[in-house]
């Protein structure tokens, strides 16, 4: 049997229906606990099953979440969630059961913790490796104010990796506070939890023999009065050498001043109470290393967490994942054609190296990956360093391809800048999941990246708006001397079911003119949603010309002379933010040559976007059909 | 005597003009390197008494300089400096000594290393904390080539602090490479090394009385059969035990899988020397952990190394600073109007903490931290922890003023957006160093702030015109419920003597006229280039009117509303990129309601900008008195 938790038809209490806040929680005892870790993990297999959703995350957190709202006195004390995946169980225990069914739906629950939604969410929580920086300066505020409250902030292995995480430990050790970290480990994040950090874990966390010899070397030494409490640090300074004596390693969190407890059983509901009330008033920053295991309590989740990662519908009773079925052939994901045709690349040009921080499955550098494996490279959540891995590589005559999704790309910018840009180095930025991403919501949308990236010097922009296009311009990327070269497409299928077109140079800075038009608007499209573009001219049977650009950058001056001298309605379509992208692009250029058509600029709006389905998202910032529809129509002859 | 080394006066042959590159250095015997360092410091000193530049670091890094190019095969090898800083002797020994004197002149040498200078320079290096990530990526395409080149990263203890430098050393513990790492550990990067980082590597470096007791040890059980050298593991596994027992403390590098060695003395050439030659060939990645002086061999600099950081002209015998003398009393800089300001501002709202990464000094965040330093933090070199570690203050009621340097706030992008807008926190970050700042050429100029910025919904982005303006903004911010607030300003003098104007509120997102104009053009300006703008309108005589928008968003819709109907042209004025910045934002403004004016925009231009004096570089890309004027002039009425 796949589903392990039939427990809760043995018992005759549903203790969940009596928690609606973590108040009704503290009024059990604790032995009643492992039974509401059983049905509340029961609840999210059954919700996510029908509602998808991150997956495998919230299952391993159940038993924490529950110890935390049962020590702490939420939401007077602060917990703060890094990355929102592991946070299912939270929003359960803290008024959110009864509607959990409406997550990351339109109009519903956020997909992350929010503190717009809950006074129980602490902080924005869609990127990983911030909440020591947040926990802490919220812990130094307590401190400020003369609170007494706590601060937890809890932290993947995975999260880790990232430089944010590491400079915020640096300075919870050396800034008076009270923290407490809790590191949860489960070795991976995404993915697996990649470098020398996920080695480190793992050594720390296999070294629970050494806590027996040192418990019984220590009363031994106690009997013997060579130790005693008074003499903290030779008994500080005895723990570490005998540790290091077992293990062969080190404790970094000691060695930067955080006091180190652990690692610990994660699913141990009892004994986490336990250790977090014998901590939790401690003075000083805290690290609390627990073990737990992604998917925890669903077979097919814990043997392959990666994959159940957010994994869609599925059957709870069986594990068979549901795929929503098709007649006829589907285009194939832009994800997929990345990843074959960088395969297809790197078996002809020896150059070829691929680089993605923590994103190999779902960017499907994996494909190269498990061809090539000494040719790819899996960062770990850190996109700063793998751009600026991918320089070093590129300085010496490699030819990186370094994927990154959109949002996180704001990571990197310094380093595109920087390290990339200054240089002129030929690394091939590939930015998936750009655009309005959906369910996900505002801290995943790549909005921003047209907008950013314009203004540096010498990089090149492109969009492709097909799958073919993906390829010509992966190709042309990598052609000698190319200099920085980004690509940007979005999650998902393209348009087309046969894709495999020869792999052919694409001139760079030329787009290509889709349709011909004789009445007096023209439309300029950058990227797939210039697919849309081409329906919504076809529905409103205008006489409308349509220009693919291509590229953001450099632009296509030849197409601008041509529609601002022919046309008097010129329409962008971009999926980014409307300030700085291509409508900014094409409006310089005509101001700067002084024609004066006009131009109306679709894209996204100067606020943020929230979370629903992309096609309902983009229904309501007015870039689907129907709005480009309306927008054609409104251009009077 | 201050200035020690006089040593060269009594040596018959000066080594250094023997010296044009490496190769010349390496036909040297070792004990006539003592001799080179002493020159080359002699030459250093004297150089930049009389023209200034990066002068304390520089000192440091003499004996280590030596030993590299000495031991290493450069070019062939790497060497990777992480910030130029440091990197002076390096440049004095690649071929650079006669041209030194035109270092950070306009044309001149470049102020950091620079590939396409000079083929020992290996990559760019103007923000800290890139070099490992660099050199890894160098010495895994070295791999992949089958190349045996030595690659080298000298790292900083400050560059240390830095997310991107632990991302780096993370993923070097985990791939295969033979990279070595010099920890080049002077207790401080500008200001001083912060954290639990900067109190690690002390106790590090005070632990070298184990490093006797281990060898005697380790000699003792030798002989008693109890070590080998078929027994590493174990002898490892005392080594470490041993270090523990004595120190207290762990070595978080072994801890990453990194081979550790020293600390060792940084001055004592012939010992780096011997024992960079004994790890070179070490496989695996390696580090050198050594301790120097910031200022070594110059007294005033070893004193105060920060205030000799780059302390201008100097007497190089007496230590003497000269300033240039003015006859009338000079406008205060912008940094000392900003601390200034902070601090009655604090002294009036007790929730205002100050936030700075690692340039207490240089933003002058000292003049409140000297008054209150339980209210102000410096995080060290980590400015994406800066921005979320104050988005934490902020979320429990307390006003972070957060100073960042414009470039560096490229590091911190993520934060910005992730952390701080999406949350509408009132965090107010203070962009110092923004437009053009000279001598320290690309790397250093806060170019691309307000384009990259501007598309982020939420923001208050505003540029005061003086040091008044600033006082007022500072002001306006710090109000209850105004949002994340970008105040940005250059480095470097203001334009008024009599400053402390009262503080009062300026209503966001309104601009000022500042000169009506009955002719038909009309000037928006934002920031303090606007001075410069109303110099060119009354040195032209044209009937030119003039705006300060002082907000880039939100933008002042009345004045654009009164411009775009009265005035044909529309010159906009911004000491940022003129792609995305101020111009744009009028552009787009007028094109969304339909008005025909012309817009000229003046800005920086889509390339790099190099190094040199500011009033140089402003005349190059023709924003400064002269340009504009050309500017109003072509406007035809």
């Amino acid at each position: 049997m796949v589903f392990r938790s039939a427990f809760t038809i043995f018992v005759p209490v549903n203790l969940l229906d009596t928690i609606q806040y973590p108040a009704d929680l503290r009024k059990l005892p604790l032995e009643q606990l492992p039974q509401v870790c059983d049905e509340l993990r029961t609840f999210l297999i059954h919700e996510l099953a029908h509602n998808p959703g991150h997956f495998a995350s919230s299952l391993g957190t159940v038993e924490l979440t529950v110890a935390l709202h049962y020590v702490f006195d939420t939401p007077e004390d602060r917990i703060v969630w890094d990355v929102g995946h592991q946070a299912y169980s939270h929003k359960i225990l803290t008024g959110r059961r009864e509607c959990f069914s409406s997550n990351r739906k339109l109009g519903g629950l956020k997909p992350f913790p929010s503190p717009e939604e809950s006074e129980y969410d602490t902080c924005t929580c869609g990127h990983a490796s911030n909440s020591i920086s947040i926990a802490l300066g919220m812990a130094v505020a307590a401190e400020k104010q003369g609170s007494k409250r706590h601060v937890v902030a809890v932290i993947g292995d995975g999260s880790m990796t990232g430089g944010l995480a590491f400079e915020g430990l640096n300075n919870a050790s050396s800034t008076p506070n009270n923290m407490l970290i809790i590191l949860n480990d489960n070795d991976m994040s995404i993915d697996r939890s990649v470098g020398g950090m996920g080695e480190y874990l793992h050594k720390l966390h296999t070294s629970s023999a050494y806590n027996k010899f040192r418990d019984r070397t220590a009363r031994m030494l106690y009997r013997w009065h060579v130790l005693n409490d008074d003499r903290k640090g030779r008994v500080l300074r005895f723990n570490n050498a005998i540790k290091s004596l077992l293990t062969n390693q080190r404790n970094m969190f000691e060695g930067l001043n955080i006091r180190y407890f652990g690692p610990e059983d994660g699913h141990n509901v009892v004994e986490l109470v336990r250790t977090l009330q014998r901590i939790k008033d401690m003075k000083g920053p805290k690290m609390l290393h627990i073990h737990t295991i992604k998917g925890k309590g669903f077979e097919p989740a814990e043997r392959d967490a990666t994959l159940w990662h957010a994994p869609g519908k599925f059957d709870p009773e069986t594990g068979e994942r549901l795929e929503t079925e098709s007649d006829k052939p589907q285009p194939p994901r832009f994800q997929d054609v990345f990843g074959e045709t960088l395969l297809e690349l790197a078996r002809q040009n020896p150059n070829i190296v691929g680089v993605t921080p923590a994103m190999p499955t779902g960017c499907s550098l994996s494909i190269m990956m498990n061809e090539m494996p000494e040719r790819t490279y899996d960062v770990g959540i850190a996109e700063g360093h793998a751009v600026t891995f991918s320089a070093g590589l590129a300085r010496e005559g490699m030819q990186p391809f370094c994927n990154i999704y959109s949002s996180f790309s704001q990571r990197a910018y310094d380093n595109i800048i920087h390290d990339v840009a200054i240089s002129h180095l030929n690394v091939v930025l590939c930015l998936d999941r750009a655009g309005l991403v959906g369910e996900d919501g505002p801290t995943h949308h790549g909005a921003f990246d047209l907008a950013f990236l314009r203004p540096i010097p010498g990089l090149t922009i492109a969009s492709p708006m097909d799958e073919a296009e993906l390829r010509r311009l992966m190709f042309t990327a990598q052609l000698p001397q190319k200099g920085p070269f980004i690509i940007r497409y979005p999650r998902g299928r393209g348009v087309l079911t046969d894709w495999r077109c020869p792999l052919e140079e694409i001139p760079v800075g030329r787009g290509r003119k889709l349709l011909e038009g004789n009445g007096t608007t023209a439309i300029l499209s950058l990227g797939p949603i210039g697919n849309v573009a081409a329906q919504a001219i076809q529905e409103s049977g205008a006489d409308v010309a349509h220009y693919d650009m291509r590229f953001l950058k450099p632009i296509d001056e030849e197409i601008l002379q041509e529609v601002a001298t022919r046309y008097q309605h010129i329409i962008t379509i971009e999926d980014g933010t409307v300030s700085g992208g291509l409508g900014s692009a094409v409006l310089e250029w005509i101001a700067a040559h002084n024609y004066q058509p006009e131009v109306i600029r679709l894209g996204l709006p100067d606020r943020f976007v929230e979370h629903g389905s992309p096609a309902e998202l983009y229904h309501i910032v007015g870039i689907d059909k129907a709005g480009i529809c309306r927008t054609i129509e409104n251009c009077k002859p």
